[in-house]
């Protein structure tokens, strides 16, 4: 059998998930490189801003278009509000978008427009996209021709509330989520906060109760109960590269015991090759996930307060990003799901 | 005026806890040190231990009898159970004992045995001793003759719930309390789990739900209540060396809003050195309170689910061991509460 | 063209360089897992000792005896002075051996007894065994049976001085090695000085002037010059997981440009898929070669003393240690010799 | 007798050294914080920068202008250039003045402007001015009006070498010079390379060969020697906050033994609070001076190849910034010499 090769482009590869997009393309069996862009380093080479990749992919940054015009599959990674016209552009010529970025994941426009600050300008295309949880929502992404990455929180929150709310373990209108992330969550932009001296050996939480994540968080879970979900919603700068730990905190429902809950959730993801349900009395460390697209959960009670406490890491980079919007393109193109993301967890 | 001196002696100043408090003595005007014992290391200098003190105090440490006898203030920093003969000894003798550890925190003798499986030999000294939160206890404080130091973690939940409780801001009767320690609360034994390569770049929860200082919280916010409080505690392993945040998670009673419930914050706090109440806006973060005896609390509202979020501050070392044990002594032996634990936290 | 399949064996795989094997192997192409030993862990499955590899790889740890049976190619990954009745039984069923360890790097069995403390049991073995530094002793590799890996310091300072010293550039009597390495060097051993809070924020140099790296990295330069070199070399503690950085200090020989060694040496390695030899002005870091196989060599001059300053980047764990060993099997098999090693380390 | 006060300036408070320097004035008893200084943040409260401050020191940042006019004693902590016209106006005014900044460390207006790229305006405030290495030019800094505060590299490398120079046991031409700094060495400024994620688990050197540190050693060794003195310097960045490790290497003088030099080096410093040398076997570590104003210095010898290995620690923003220009002011003033800055080093 021919091996399929596709023309993949990435716009956006010069920011922290462009470029990890770009190295895990770079080893996937299926996928030639066909363009690179970036609107602030155009005309510079991949490898000097990222000398990592030196004589890996020297590969220059070119304008948009070109990318677009190049790539059968085109992922973005830009600020929100830019991918609209390139999903426009990609949608005419028939080819498959991937968005990394915040414009496709919200269903409703308003709030969109409340927590982003921009318009839907092309409802049509909103309705024809398809959010790219890939355990979740893997039979609509198969069909879609736009994909909207999930965040990178929001991918690890769901992933660990899914069975519960399917199965009605959990009392499922408030959720605790208190979540944190390391630092390459906030990108390659410089701020004060993540400058070394003042980001090591430092901790704390932000944007506490208005984070942007918290909408499309609550929109999948409220899909999941068939019902309005709020979740309070604290994320929290962790002072290490990569990976998100979710310690989320639910309201069992009276009549399930851990082990029944671990039984559901075993079964709930058995098929799953990214996600690992690990044995009771583990726990999850984003240690073990990191440069990985599993998400591992773990399950725990708190037998005097009634509380389900479930936690699960992610390396945000990957499974929170990168690694799923490749893992959404394996499904969309047909190809074996775990192409090119098959990473084994260092040990250390 | 005369300078007070008093005689001070530091049981088990091998481990981190003992070896901070020897830090701060040694810069305490009213503080000479009359011993250090240790069982493991007797014999050797602290400064072969920790050269760090190298020309500044390379006091032999010795037997825990002559460091009973030679202070007149007596520290004790050693697992549980090995505080109470070395209580009643002090207490025969008229010393002043402040124990770092945990045999002296738990009010009720079978929570103490059911928690840390030893028991309470001898009930009269628990009775006579008080529980060394300094700003909510320091009537007690100065009379007493043993103290029972708080742990970090209970030091950090209950100065960040105590106005909120006491003035009915919130239902108290469940919190969600989502704490994270830097590893030198984890102490000086070798671990796999604290072994740099395990640790660095790495997180996650650990003892969910079963954490020892589950019911020392439980007691002092009980007090605060006049109710049985409950809280489902869940601890994490930060990597960096030090500080504790604790994110605290309530339900407001309906008619707080946030300037308000700050307003209480700062009123109750007023007058408190160590306890800084940020203004709205501002986030606690571990930074600022290293290398100090300060507990940084800031105040967070999640509109749209009403809940408070509080989130403190300290450093476990300081704060939440060594310094708040200082600031007692202080407190008990009538000297300026500040004392040799005035320090400024470093900016970076 | 049918892919060939070798059945492999790991002893000592529950070591750090042995895990980090594992993690490679089973991505390799040509590779089946025949076997993992460890003599502490026997009966344990690895993914209990190392969680990342849950569900990827639960193989049990069985005997050293079980893991030579069954293994075509069997690598050991042990404390020195073990290695030795290894290779004697795989060498006497015609199996591949390559130790990572040190009992086969030193060419003269008098200094491995004074540096190691132990003996050369079977000379004629040690004869056979060919030293393997992959770049510069390829045409040996091929033919070998017992392959003594290189150190990781020693692979860093040989490659980086290879050039300069094989083209007559540097006098080659004397050169200062000041070298820098991740706390995974150190192992899975817990130490006092590999626990979290005394290595973290900390740095310092170590056996100083001792280290058993030092005849190992002299018995190399020397072959490349024809002529006994001596080093000083000092190695020092650096608080990051992976990677070694080499700062080597060399005296020019008069009649040589940067521009003109630079060019010699990316002539030297310009078929080398793992050697980058940075351009003039860029500097190699370890950030760079992380998670890879590669060594980054960078070049620069001291003219008002010069001095050439040579240095040189590698993960201490592939390139130093489990990375090159499959470099080595690919090369002594006939595979392609970057199989199952052509990591692109990542940008962040 | 009645404690002198004097009215102490920081202009450049902003900045992470004159932020140091703020904190050590904060405790130091002859000192009242007259006014502290900002161009870019002028109106500002200290404790918005930096909030550790919060309800210890919240002074509004005012004018260079203000601060020069209030304080007794001034100290400027500015990017090169901008310090000369301040010594001017305190010269004036027979003010103390202390320059934490590159304007009045090198002797050579020439050498300056080579390095530096400006002018010496007043050569002769540059004549009066006395360069603070506190323990060697003692002397000349009780009657200085103005004192040019030596750089973090040349102080930890200036103490290294001192009584090794001074008694002939190295060849006194010609030195490698291998150095790591923490981070705040670079500053408050955002750079790329101070970026955490590009930071972390990162390590590599800079400036390699053209630091300008390196005129400012040689300078003090050619003082040392009566004779020019020439280094090969390379710095690198370590991803800790604070500390630097000099690494140096010289050839010894044949006839001293280890235990000699080490005698002499004892005696050398035997009456210096803040140079501490170690035991022969002990290893200078950067952890045991944090936060103090020691120089630790442990001497190794590599018999094989006849060199002295020097290490030397010193915390870059204490005895290399703030705590050593706070040793110049209690010198220069006749205060006790460790005033304010005789701090102990926590142990972990």
């Amino acid at each position: 059998m021919e091996k399929k090769i596709f023309e993949v482009s990435v716009i956006g590869a010069s920011g922290y998930a462009g470029a990890e997009l770009v190295r895990i393309l770079l080893s996937h069996p299926n996928v030639h490189l066909a363009a690179l862009s970036s609107v602030s380093y155009t005309g510079q080479s991949i490898a000097d801003l990222y000398p990592s990749y030196r004589e890996i992919c020297e590969k220059t940054l070119v304008s948009e278009e070109e990318a677009v015009e190049k790539g059968d599959v085109v992922f973005a990674s830009l600020p929100h509000g830019l991918s609209q016209e390139i999903a426009l552009r990609c949608s005419e010529k028939g080819k498959l978008f991937i968005d990394l970025g915040a414009d496709f994941r919200l269903e409703n426009g308003e709030t969109y427009t409340q927590w982003y600050g921009k318009d839907y300008i092309y409802p049509e295309l909103h309705e024809k996209s398809v959010y790219g949880l890939s355990e979740i929502y893997r039979e609509d992404i198969k069909k879609a021709k736009i994909i909207g990455n999930p965040g990178c929180y929001p991918t690890s929150v769901a992933l660990a509330l899914y069975p519960a709310i399917k199965n009605g373990l959990v009392k499922a209108d408030d959720f605790i989520v208190d979540s944190k992330s390391g630092v390459t969550g906030a990108g390659k932009s410089l701020t004060q906060k993540t400058h070394f001296p003042e980001c090591n050996e430092a901790f704390s939480p932000y944007s506490i109760g208005k984070h942007r994540h918290t909408p499309e968080i609550e929109q999948t879970l409220s899909h999941f109960a068939h019902s309005p979900v709020r979740i309070t919603f604290v994320p929290h700068l962790l002072p290490v590269n990569r990976g998100i730990i979710s310690t989320v905190y639910a309201e069992k429902n009276s009549g399930f015991g851990i082990e029944e809950i671990h039984g559901i959730y075993r079964k709930t993801y058995e098929n799953e090759r990214f996600v690992r349900v690990l044995p009771l009395g583990d726990v999850a460390n984003l240690k073990n996930v990191k440069m990985s697209n599993f998400c591992d959960i773990s399950l725990h009670e708190d037998i005097h307060t009634s509380k389900l406490i479930i936690v699960s890491a992610i390396d945000n980079m990957v499974k929170g990003a990168a690694g799923q919007a490749v893992q959404n393109m394996n499904i969309a193109l047909g190809l074996d799901e775990t192409a090119g993301i098959n990473f084994v967890p260092p040990a250390i």
